[in-house]
């Protein structure tokens, strides 16, 4: 019996060596493909495809008036809050506190945190209740929101249309220069649909093998098998409605109110640029990523992760972390005498 | 008498129409230059020197640094709020509202407007008061004080050490990995240092007469020889410290309770850009750039302009609007678990 296992830990280590190697990572990509992991295309077409709303279309044209719109802080009542405010595209796309804060310093009245507009076009539907469909419809919450930018649908529109050089921007964008807040909400989820960040895992399942180090892999592999991918799949690793908790409490159910949609069920955040994403969940109740994972396996798989399993899925995951697109800071229109005057109260 | 007057006017209208129309910009040019009104210069190295601090000097990888600390809003103890915020590089580098909004959305005590950071090196002195020497002494302000990011300097040393990344850039900047307050501070005004707007009138100054158009030399005119050259002068048009009021009492003096440093001087604020950087003066009050004016006339030449003067000098004024430095949005180091933690309150 001894010789036998020997030469069975010979032939592993030689397989693990030479041979086996590729062929792991080959079969590896297969199975996480198996699993429903995809990666955001690295052709343009087909990544354009993907991201595009027939009922919206993304042109270039719209994407840059949309960029201007997403960092222009007169679409709130106040003049001083963007949406690039809590969707900081400098931190990944995110605020970096527990919970949003908005106009005349507000917190999120449920205690949600702020989700990554990185990405955000993989998620099946928008907000942590999934109540809106995409990003176009999402857009058009926050600027009205009392806590968030606090602006009316009219005073948005009178704003963005006393500025000349706006005017002149929807008119290439639509053709006549009619300016609606549902126009200025598209052009913003237009641009948000370019905000995409391929990441080394994209490679290593686009079949290179070597894009991933074995300590990754050995995560992935570990991310697998304890079920993380039931939830965290698809090319944005995250983006359905779930029900939460599913095996146990959640720790920190205490902070706030947020019990998901009617039917309990909650948005599943992307896993991409998670290392750049702190504080996490819903309640940005906790800002260890090892702590986030462990309480993963407990509260929505029912299995106990110990610190090795917790350390190859954290591994796992810096593989997400993207390359972000480069954006020039935009310069805005000058307001003009016709603009409606910023009001902080 | 009729017919001298007729053969004068021939004359005049002629040297208008072919001879004299060069000659006119050239003596214009020189009557500016002689006034005290200095372009930007258009030489890389002359700009360089003009811009630089011996005590602190501008280097390519400071200023990349600095670039990153002045989006940063770890920088600020809510961690929301960067210098960015009410120097905003979108909107002119001022935030478009009366007074500045900081920490816990408290309006600046002394319902102070912030200035704009483009071309502020030019200025002899920073801050209304001229409390502050330099960009790199001003900067330290803002961060700490309580109605604005309130950070204290323990904090903002120990949330940048938290980040490898800034580590890492700082030890590329000064040769030591040592993160102190001040090489903070000093990074930020570096790249304060390189924000200067090269406009139509900088060209003009330089030899290109026709870079301002005829309206615009007829409001350079009125410009000089009313005396708002007499302090928007300089490479900054403004920048030094000057009595206010002078004339007559300022009409909205009653808004705030600013009087000026001890001797109850006034930093004159700079007029590049000044079709962008709405409302005006130290506190806000005017919105119209040509109430603007018309208030100056009155409160610091002790001249009542008339409308066409008014017009005149602001359309002259529009000859100052610059262009903006291309600025990538940077990508900025993820917080670590040892980040020192925001705090709105």
């Amino acid at each position: 019996m001894k010789k036998r296992v020997t030469i069975a830990l010979a032939i592993a280590a030689a397989t693990s060596l030479f041979a086996d190697a590729p062929a792991a990572g080959d079969t590896l990509i297969k199975k996480a493909k198996a699993a429903g992991l995809a990666p955001i295309p690295s052709d343009k077409a087909a990544l354009m495809k993907l991201i595009d709303n027939p009922k919206n279309p993304v042109t270039d044209a719209k994407v840059a008036l949309g960029k201007k719109l997403y960092f222009d802080p007169r679409l709130s009542k106040s003049g001083i809050i963007s949406c690039n405010t809590c969707h900081n595209l400098a931190t990944g796309g995110v605020d970096g506190i527990p919970a949003a804060i908005g106009h005349k310093w507000t917190a999120n009245p449920h205690h949600l945190n702020s989700p990554t507009v990185y990405n955000a076009v993989f998620m099946s539907r928008q907000f942590w209740d999934g109540r809106s469909p995409d990003l176009e419809d999402q857009a058009q919450g926050p600027m009205q929101a009392a806590p968030e930018m606090a602006i009316t649908k009219e005073m948005a529109v009178e704003r963005i249309s006393s500025m000349p050089a706006y005017v002149k921007a929807f008119k290439e964008v639509y053709g006549d220069d009619k300016i609606t807040f549902k126009r200025i909400a598209d052009t913003i989820g237009a641009f948000e649909r370019t905000l995409v960040t391929p990441s080394p895992f994209d490679k290593f399942l686009q079949g290179d093998e070597n894009a991933l180090n074995d300590a990754q892999k050995e995560g992935l592999k570990v991310f697998i098998d304890k079920g993380c991918v039931s939830c965290h799949t698809g090319v944005g690793l995250g983006g359905s409605m779930q029900p939460f908790p599913v095996a146990k409490p959640y720790k920190y159910a205490n902070i706030g109110d947020f019990k998901g949609d009617k039917n309990g069920m909650v948005k599943v955040p992307t896993l991409r640029n998670i290392t750049e994403t702190a504080p996490y969940f819903h309640n940005g109740a906790v800002w260890s990523l090892s702590e986030a994972i462990k309480i993963m396996g407990e509260t929505q798989l029912g299995v106990t992760l110990d610190d090795k399993e917790v350390n190859a899925i954290k591994t796992f995951l810096t593989s997400l972390t993207g390359e972000k697109p480069k954006i020039e800071y935009p310069q805005l229109p000058a307001v003009t005498e016709k603009t409606p005057r910023p009001d902080a109260n």
